[in-house]
This record gives C-alpha cells, sequence and structure tokens, in this order.
C-alpha cells in the first residue's frame, strides 16, 4: 500500500486560505491519500524555522516531499520555505500578487492578518448579531422577530433548518429565522397563521424520507415521529405546502450548509452583510 | 474620486474557495476600493456566456477591465473566461493543478463540487452532530455532557463564547460546551462546582471593559448589568479565577471568530474531526 502524502497548510494568520485553497486543489486527486496539518501564527523567522525542520524530517523518514501550501504576508518569512530539497511550496502570494500589482499599476500593501480579522468592525459585528438574532428566533420560539429577518427557513424537524441558518448568520451576516412545519401545520392546506403575514419570507427545506428517518431514529428510537412512513407523511405534505403557496425550496439530504446557503441566496437574492 | 474596480468570484460550486482566495490577495490592495460579486453554480456553458455578458457589459461601461477570479472544474467552461479583452481571469486550478500532476506525476480527476459539499458523509455528520451539541449545551444550560465535551469555554456574559463555539462546530466538528461566570461564581476562589471535574478542559474568554460595557448597553441600557464599573470587575475576577487555575485564555476583544479558533485549536491541540 502506498504511503499517504504530507501536506502542509501554513499561514501568519488563522490558515483558513491556505487550507481552504489547498483542499480544493488537492481534492482533484482523489487516487492520493493525503495527510494534512494546518498551521497558523507562523508570522516569526524563528516558528518558521521550526516549522521547516519539523517538514524536513517529515519528508526524510518519508522519502518524499512535504506539500506546503502558503499565504504568508511576509516576503522574508514565505521565501524561508522555498529552495529546499525536502518541500515543495506552492505560495498563494508570490504566484499572484506580482501579476494584480501590474494590472492596478500600484504596489501591494503586504499588511498581515487582512482576511480572517476584524478589519471593518462594523460588518463583524452584524455577523454577530445575526448570530445571536439566528439562535433567538430558532425553532419558532416565536414569531415576534419574523418582521426583522431576512429569510425564514420552513421544513420539517430535522430537515436542517438550524446549522443552514447558523452558517448563513455566521459567513454572510443574514438574519435568519426558521420555523418547524409540526404535524398540525401539515394537516392543514392553509400556511401556518405565524407565518402568513411573511409569505415573501419563506423558503422551504425538504429532505429525503430515508435520511430523515436515519436522523429523528438517533433522537428518538422506534418513536411514530421516527417512523419512516411518518417521515414521507409529513415530507409530501411539507413539499405539496411549499408548491402550492409557491414558496421556494431546496432538498438538503445531499448538500452541505455550504451549498445550501450558496443555493439560499442565489434564488433569494438577498444582499450579504458582509 | 476614483471609481470602485469590478471583480467577480466564479465558481460551478458554491464559490467559497474562489471568494476566500480573491480576497486574500484584494486585501493587500488596501489603496483600492473593490466592487465585488459571487456567482456561485456556473456549471454549464450557457450560464458562463451569459455571465461573460453581464460582465463585458459592466466593463465596457466603466472602460476598466474587471478582475474575475475563477474555480471552474470543467476546462472548457472556464477557458470560456480566458482572452477577453474586457476580463482580467485568474484561474485557481489552471495556476496550479499542472505542477501538482507533475509532483504526484498523475492526472488530477477535475471531478466537480468536491470542495464544500458532502464528499464524507460520515465527517460531514459530524459537524452538523457538532452544531447540535453546541446549541444543547450552550450557556451552562446544563453539565450533563461537560464529560462528552472536547473543550468548555468560560468566560463572563457576552464575552464571545457562543458565536465562537458555534463556529468550531461548523468548521471543524469540534464538540464544544460553554459556561458563563455569574457575578456569584466570580466572588469565590474556587473553580464553579459544574467546572471542577474538567478542569483539564476549560479554556477562557476575556474582553476589554469597554467593549463589554458597548455590547451588554445594547442589550440592557442602563443596568448594573452594563455599568463600565461591574463589566470591569467582572472581568478582572474572570482573570484572576483563569490565572489561579492555569486555564488558558484569550482575550476576543480584536480577534475574529476565525482567530478565536485557530487559536484554541493550536493552543489546546485537539484533534479537529474535519
Amino acid at each position: 500500500m502506498q504511503s499517504s502524502r504530507s501536506v502542509f497548510f501554513i499561514s501568519d494568520r488563522t490558515g483558513v486560505t491556505a487550507e481552504n485553497f489547498g483542499i480544493s486543489l488537492l481534492n482533484q486527486f482523489g487516487q492520493i491519500k493525503f495527510k494534512s496539518t494546518t498551521v497558523p501564527f507562523v508570522d516569526t523567522p524563528f516558528k518558521a524555522q521550526q516549522l521547516i525542520e519539523n517538514i524536513n524530517t517529515i519528508a526524510k523518514t518519508k522519502n518524499q516531499r512535504v506539500i506546503v501550501f502558503s499565504s504568508i504576508i511576509s516576503e522574508h518569512i514565505r521565501r524561508m520555505f522555498d529552495n529546499h530539497a525536502y518541500i515543495f511550496h506552492i505560495d498563494v502570494f508570490d504566484s499572484f500578487i506580482p501579476m494584480l500589482e501590474q494590472e492596478f499599476d500600484t504596489k501591494a500593501h503586504m499588511v498581515m492578518g487582512l482576511t480572517h480579522s476584524i478589519v471593518d468592525e462594523t460588518k463583524y459585528d452584524a455577523r454577530i448579531h445575526a448570530v445571536n438574532f439566528a439562535l433567538e428566533n430558532d425553532d419558532g420560539i416565536t414569531d415576534k422577530n419574523f418582521s426583522k429577518a431576512d429569510v425564514i427557513l420552513v421544513g420539517v424537524s430535522r430537515s436542517g433548518k438550524t446549522p443552514t441558518c447558523l452558517y448563513l448568520a455566521l459567513q454572510y451576516g443574514i438574519l435568519m429565522a426558521n420555523y418547524p412545519l409540526t404535524p398540525d401545520d401539515l394537516h392543514r392546506t392553509e400556511l401556518p397563521n405565524m407565518l402568513k403575514p411573511y409569505r415573501n419570507k419563506l423558503f422551504g427545506l425538504t429532505i429525503e424520507p430515508l435520511r430523515l428517518n436515519r436522523i429523528r431514529t438517533e433522537r428518538r428510537p422506534n418513536s411514530t415521529y421516527a417512523s419512516l412512513h411518518n417521515c414521507q407523511l409529513e415530507i409530501n405534505e411539507a413539499e405539496s405546502m411549499f408548491r402550492q403557496h409557491g414558496i421556494p425550496f431546496l432538498n438538503s439530504t445531499h448538500k452541505s450548509v455550504e451549498e445550501l446557503a450558496a443555493s439560499i441566496l442565489q434564488i433569494t437574492n438577498i444582499q450579504r452583510r458582509c
């Protein structure tokens, strides 16, 4: 069996950019097994030197180059990873900053820590406000803030509403509420009373019955609530309601929160706050 | 005044990678104002053609090239954005896939939608499980799951515990609980009883008194709770507690959830589940 290939995502800040970028490339090589490590806050030559020694040790043990994806602002520090026999270095900044400088006809500032830090406090506060809003307006606890919500997610219990709301709040500052469709709601053809005034803010989530059955069974084994028959029934009724009232909806079964969020933003055309 | 420079982040999937990557580069040009648009799901030549026409219209109106950052798997579709007089195209895949193919001595698969979709259902379920865990163990509601938690965040009310927990759960599948230090807890020198058995899982958050005062004032104006004097007192006592019991802690005032999360992972050495 081939051993796994070692990869490092390194950064002088959180490492989110280097990791995200590196993973999207490595995912295209599904035939190779990668062992990846993210190292944030590599912001001094001393830390860089220590890391290089660690990487060299790994590479020598495996007798194979280690892949390093870096996003490090300091030219001095990032260059330290160049020209090592055992390091294959892909540098986000070196690769593109020169061509952007030419296009913009100006020099880059190269100031540390601008990407995932609090550059704009108002925008950051909007994210945190949105997280609190999502928590306070989760699971149909109350409709008192529905008028302030950007989107009200609607779906049967465990269809994926809460994680989707939290992701949209945390990443984009969207004011998300959600409302669980109960069996009582589903037996009627009308919209639930709490939702009627907000028809144009509603967005539905649905899910495959088998997946819902599995999720609910983990919570309440052997319950009517979790039974496949009941899951099928609830989902059919929820989808009928969405169609009847022209509520856009998505199936969350094979979609990550990132995909659901991107689709919801695109379909609703809601303005992001960050 | 110089008008803003138009930028598009485009992808056949969520656009998260292209946006993240592009923003980290553009942030280095703080002197330029950018007007950015993210377009996900550009997965057919027809959609690409429509988008190119829109971009060309913008560019011609402004008489300035539009910057396009793309992460599109289909070679045919991404090449459609090349060689336009009005498009400055930075292609994440074209730039690096060839050199990685050479390094790995194999061809890339180039299969769509691997980065922010559910490739590994177990890993994805771990994220969603962690979100539910964070919600159920938020704000010291109960200690019944503290034994299962990876980390228990501790701090005074509104020091940033909940958003940090949710981010670590949603991004990395970490099982996070949190416990708010109340004035009763703070007047004693001992750890709160609920926390005593979990000393080695505790991580503290602190915050500057002025910032805490501002956040609490929005919630409860003119209260003792929000007063600057009380905020100072609570923070002093909380920090004393952290120091006395050797609890690692961070100041959340100027740190984003991304930065807090990266630091907490690094300091605790907790294993990510995704």
